[in-house]
């Protein structure tokens, strides 16, 4: 059955509009001390970008009924929270000892603005207050859920194998390891955590895992294509940043038009996964996905 | 009434003993990708140490009246959770970027052993796991006890006051200010997590909270004292370093005669808190915070 028509960039700028509120709400103010500290973390936090995550949270959390009428409840916690873990691994991420990059969301990284020390702890923060934000949702499971995700096996396991491919032949099942854990682990959190403060059921609940699954590969794996065909004003961030550092990527591994096909391969399976309803908005977020240029 | 003899220091070498073996259990195996972070995670986390935060949460905890028979209580998980973030923050803490160290627990510092890229990921991942650890309690008021602690009003925000306050002068109130967050908080949060998890009564939790308040700045008090009149080798670290450093200390601000009048002041005070039982494990762990030479 076709999904019914929704303006799905409409839907998307509310619910960025409405995370933006929720850090704005959340993060600490810039008026108090350590004051470069907050500065930092609001400057880094607050620069813009997708919201991805929080949007994969609340779209699975609204899919499976969660409640959504109301002031600071547990899914605006848990989105607030996923979105500083994000912006604490880009700080940390573009670290001159990492990736070493100036740019990130259209603006100087954090290190580059307020010196390295500070980025290195203003991301240290970030990954605090999210716990204590994704602790105030009352639920120990979605706690061991992102700190499942952000560790070893997850994204800082990822970035380090990241790291350690750079400059070496890698095969696409080297590639579909490091994304699933480097970007994936987070966003089939952010859907899994959306679907259990919802209450979801274990089908429901592996349905949705596979789905973000799928798309948590085709984002990345478009990621590394608009790389290399992408724009840095779109996009915000340095092109060609990937082939000059010998990154790992997954258009090096397969070719273009391999990686494009297989993208959008598991955009289609996505998106079977959720063929449920006549007005599913994951799947108009599936498909929106596979369509991004930034 | 004073309290009766116990052998502190054998209770003390059980308490670590213990820890290390949790720690062990805990940490994940170096055999397990990505090895080189598994490899600096435990390197830095069992390098040895005092142990101080687990053995305060276990003594706070069986003062309370805490369950201690049995294996991977909640007390279990919270005493591992908290040596790792303190390791994760001496990790960070001894970044090129921070305090630029190359000896920590006697041997090579995280990044010195590693390289600096991987220090920062240990840091980030012991951070986590201590999250995953403290969430497996079953009890979110820990885990936002936690956060509170490490966050901008506790730890990081004492570390980025002590970064900025080196080579300025400082009057003792700065210097108070920096010591009771970065290094009393986590301190603090340790003694109140163990009474927490035991269920400890109001005006328990609040005379604890004194103590713990009152042993955390002696700590850093006789810590700053040390590093004037300590021995290298004994220490595991590099003694003069916060004079290098033009660091903001309390013998600095106060003159060395006060800072160890004071110090010794707290830990009387401190003891007057709990002096309830006649064999009381607190008591010493007190007299022997007051006493230490490492």
């Amino acid at each position: 059955m076709p999904a019914k028509t929704i303006d799905i960039k409409y839907y998307l700028e509310k619910i960025k509009k409405q995370t933006d509120s929720l850090l704005e709400r959340y993060l600490p103010d810039e008026s108090l001390e350590p004051v470069i500290l907050h500065k930092a973390m609001r400057y880094s936090t607050l620069a813009g970008g997708k919201r991805l995550r929080p949007i994969l949270a609340y779209t699975a959390y609204e899919y499976c009924g969660g409640e959504t009428e109301g002031d600071d409840l547990p899914i605006h916690y848990a989105m607030a929270a996923l979105e500083m873990v994000h912006t604490y691994s880009l700080i940390h991420d573009d670290l001159p000892c990492m990736d070493d990059d100036d740019l990130r969301r259209g603006m100087p990284t954090c290190h580059k603005k307020f010196g390295t020390a500070a980025a290195v702890l203003a991301g240290d923060a970030l990954h605090d207050i999210a716990f204590n934000l994704i602790a105030s949702t009352g639920s120990t499971s979605v706690v061991v859920e992102l700190a499942h995700a952000l560790g070893t096996s997850g994204m800082i396991g990822g970035q380090m194998a990241d790291v350690e491919a750079e400059g070496k032949d890698v095969t696409k099942e080297d590639i579909i390891n490091i994304h699933t854990r480097k970007t994936g682990a987070l966003i089939r959190a952010s859907v899994r955590i959306g679907a259990i403060l919802a209450g979801a059921n274990d089908d429901t609940m592996d349905k949705l895992t596979k789905y973000a699954e799928k798309i948590g590969l085709a984002f990345q794996i478009i990621d590394d294509i608009l790389d290399v065909e992408g724009d840095t004003e779109t996009l915000g961030k340095n092109v060609g940043a990937d082939d000059e550092h010998k990154k790992a990527t997954y258009p090096r591994a397969v070719g273009m038009e391999t990686a494009k096909a297989d993208a959008q391969k598991l955009i289609t399976d996505a998106v079977a996964l959720v063929n449920e309803y006549d007005n599913n908005v994951l799947i108009h977020l599936a498909r929106f996905i596979g369509e991004r240029n930034k």
